[in-house]
């Protein structure tokens, strides 16, 4: 058993929390997205809540769950859906959400500690030097940067940058070890893969360097279509062209847009499929030359045309984008969930056709275009109106039938998950940084089964080490 | 015959001049990169120069000439290299250097003159926003912005921002038309392609508003490869890194590099081909994880780590690159010259490959990758060591019979050139802006022979109206 009133001890001068309901509230994140994880998960909670300062009460945290075997979870703003923030094994919830310092903006970077704010990074940034950062999640005005790089991957911005598994994206990274003598390690290159997407199993992050782009004014966009193969091929034909600058491209079956964008409603009939954009200002002209060219698409709302009280009372496009889409829908239907999908290479919009015509009202379809290795690509985060776990797993298996691979939401462990593979090199940095297993243990299962076979074949959006 | 003392007369008070050697250089491009246009158009030359101030000389120069019907020929700064700015049946060169005013720079766009010179642009925008224009010829220090949207198409920059072709690079346009009144046109959206790489054909281009993008520190890098399809294939995986930012991109095989790049030699063996980049300063460490991985590359020169004199001394890599490689090599041996080529989409390296075994040291490669309709494609500008016209032809029709579409760098009509389609809808505006057809008279196969049958078929880099 953890030693609690021990460690509380250890730990003098460091801000520490332990009752329980505070500590089961800071140990939970998005995970009942998933109803099969919120079964499992609902009981999970860790022992103390850490708030750590700065790096040096890091290290006193560390050496002192090493020398006791206390197992340690960070955690930013909690936002992760797939439960990668939850301590399964208890410990110490290290909340890092009040390391948030913007330390540097300099020639095109910005040098952050792990728990500002992605939107609150921006803010200070835009003003000072009209850019801002190339990639964040759908839930900008909450999650930090050190949660998105460690429990995140792609997001608004993708669909020009590609995701967190792109060289280049992340510049480099500073982390805390999990030793007796607790260590800062930096990588640079390729090597910050080591760290993105490891739900904090392979050091604490603590400084993280991120290239930024051009910040522009970008104009929210609803498109409506009623087909939504239609509203599939002209997001397609959009993100294919290279002049024309987006931020986000999503296409929204019908009627989700209709009976879940509470505030959008009022400007969407029930069988209208949307494509939600955000896109830059001065390209708004171009677009209207588009859908001119392809008349199918309705514009139903632009916020640079919208009225005051619209601008004021609608949230931001993005916030109907990426897992926001899943969670409009969730609130207005809590049976409701979702899968995430990559679809065959070649014409990945027949296959998305193809599984329209299966299952239709079951799984209305909702696409995220994103850049992927040099091509653009639609990622799939169709909406399941669940029954029970056998039939979305019936479902998934359907997919995989048809060349798509499933990046399953609802699994907790990063092998399960299949978007990062966990091969022989992220252990040997695993067993660097962390020899005893005390990171967020529980989440790689080959850690814990070294026999473990996960499938090499598979794709992966992650690069293998 | 043209009445030039009446001309003359008639537009006092504007800047004219008539020293046959003034016009006759003034009338005169970069067609010498052509042996065949070299012979075709070494004769040609205006009557008279006129550098009109604002848009109010233009119109009286254009409402003199239409009533004496003599033709007025755009000029910028007379780099095209297909003799786009050479005025065939003589009349007025209509020299736009001194309309050079950037007339206003906001949220990420600039409004500019047409004579102001790319690198001017940049210079005003850099300090002032953080950002710079997307896309440049590589005669970036000398090619004013009027002449690139006129004559040029595609440069450093391309490789994130595709061409002139694609909608959104170009916001608006302001034209003056060739009429007896003449009228102020302003173009947007998807109609700037009727004016855009049209030779002037179409209405002189007084007013430019173009989207501008993140300027960072650039590094120059050259990087040696033993195999010019190994320099091939890194350039290509590299264009397809998503993250890692850089702003050109091209492969040029050996012996050119060493044999022509004179201020780069030294940094350079004989048998090595080369990959030429710009870098965002940000990406080096990336780019150094991704040589590590692909170890058959190896960094012969990094802008970043050069020493004082050298960054002093050499050119700016932009100028190793496009048309600067054909003119690097054309300055050692002037019987050099060079075509323009689009490959097979699947797979290009083979076909690039299949070429280099037919050509050998007759044709050495020249690579320039940019986006296309959303994919990184590679553009051959191969060196030609030019023994006759016939050769020359048949050197065309074997890459035509593999797939390959050539970009005629040896025709100064806009039909034979063959990246633009001249349809119904652009001889249209034709009419309409220029119903006499004085504007650069020549270059429109269409309009002198209506009948004429271009090839539908074949693959434009500029979309039909
Ligand atoms: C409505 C909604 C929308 C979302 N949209 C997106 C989206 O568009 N794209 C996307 O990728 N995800 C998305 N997510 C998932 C998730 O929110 C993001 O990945 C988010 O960035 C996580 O940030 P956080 O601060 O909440 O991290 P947390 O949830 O607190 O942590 C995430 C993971 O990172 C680890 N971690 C946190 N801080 C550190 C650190 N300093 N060092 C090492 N490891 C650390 C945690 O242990 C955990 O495993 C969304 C979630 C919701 C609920
Ligand atoms: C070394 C070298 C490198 C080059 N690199 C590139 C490259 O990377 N990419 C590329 O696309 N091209 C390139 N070029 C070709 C050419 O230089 C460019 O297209 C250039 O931008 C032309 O600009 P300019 O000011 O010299 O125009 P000019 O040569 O003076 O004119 C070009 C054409 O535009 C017309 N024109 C000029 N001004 C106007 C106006 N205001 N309104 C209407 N029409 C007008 C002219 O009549 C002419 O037909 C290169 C040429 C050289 C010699």
């Amino acid at each position: 058993m953890t030693d609690i009133p021990a460690l509380k001890a250890n730990l003098e001068g460091i801000k520490v929390e332990d009752n329980p309901r505070i500590v089961r509230r800071k140990s939970r994140d998005c995970f009942w997205f998933s109803p099969v994880l919120k079964e499992q998960l609902d009981g999970v909670t860790g022992d103390l809540l850490v708030s750590p300062k700065n790096v040096a009460e890091i290290i006193r945290v560390h050496k002192a769950c090493y020398a006791a075997d206390i197992p340690v979870t960070a955690r930013g703003a909690g936002t992760g859906n797939y439960g990668q923030a939850m301590p399964l094994f208890g410990g110490v919830i290290l909340d890092l959400s009040e390391m948030a310092a913007v330390k540097d903006i300099k020639s095109g970077v910005v040098v952050a500690e792990p728990g500002a704010v992605m939107a609150d990074i921006d803010a200070l940034t835009r003003p000072r030097t009209g850019l801002e950062l190339r990639v964040h999640p759908s839930i900008y005005r909450t999650a930090t940067i050190g949660g998105f790089l460690g429990g995140g991957s792609v997001g608004n911005g993708s669909v020009n940058w590609g995701g967190l598994w792109d060289l280049g994206n992340v510049i480099r990274l500073r982390l805390v070890t999990m030793e007796s003598e607790p260590q800062v390690v930096e990588l640079t290159g390729s090597d910050v893969q080591k760290a993105l997407h490891a739900y904090g199993t392979t050091g604490i992050i603590t400084e993280i360097e991120v290239p930024l782009t051009a910040a522009y004014d970008w104009v929210d966009v609803l498109v409506g279509f009623d087909d939504f193969l239609d509203a599939a091929r002209f997001s397609e034909e959009l993100a294919n062209m290279d002049g024309l600058l987006t931020k986000n491209i999503a296409s929204i079956e019908a009627p989700l847009p209709h009976d879940y964008f509470q505030r959008h409603k009022k400007f969407i009939r029930k069988e209208q499929s949307v494509v939600v954009l955000m896109v830059a200002a001065f390209a708004m002209e171009a677009l209207d030359g588009l859908l001119r060219r392809s008349p199918v698409g309705e514009v139903l709302y632009r916020s640079d045309r919208a009225t005051a009280e619209d601008i004021e009372h609608l949230p931001p496009a993005y916030e109907l984008t990426w897992s926001h889409t899943t969670m409009q829908c969730l609130r207005g239907d809590p049976s409701i969930t979702y899968l995430q999908v990559r679809y065959p290479d070649e014409n990945p919009l027949e296959t998305i056709g193809t599984l329209q015509n299966i299952f239709a009202e079951e799984l209305p379809g909702h696409l995220e275009f994103i850049r992927y290795n040099g091509r653009l690509i639609p990622i799939g985060l169709p909406i399941v109106r669940f029954t029970d776990k056998s039939r979305l797993d019936e479902i998934i298996q359907r997919h995989e039938a048809l060349g798509c691979t499933i990046f399953n939401p609802h699994r907790y462990t990063l092998e399960e998950g299949g978007s990062k593979p966990v091969d022989a090199a992220l252990l040997a940095f695993k067993r660097q940084m962390d020899p005893k297993g005390l990171l967020n243990p529980g989440k790689l299962i080959a850690w814990d089964h070294p026999d473990y076979k996960f499938d090499r074949d598979q794709n992966f959006l992650f690069p293998g080490l």
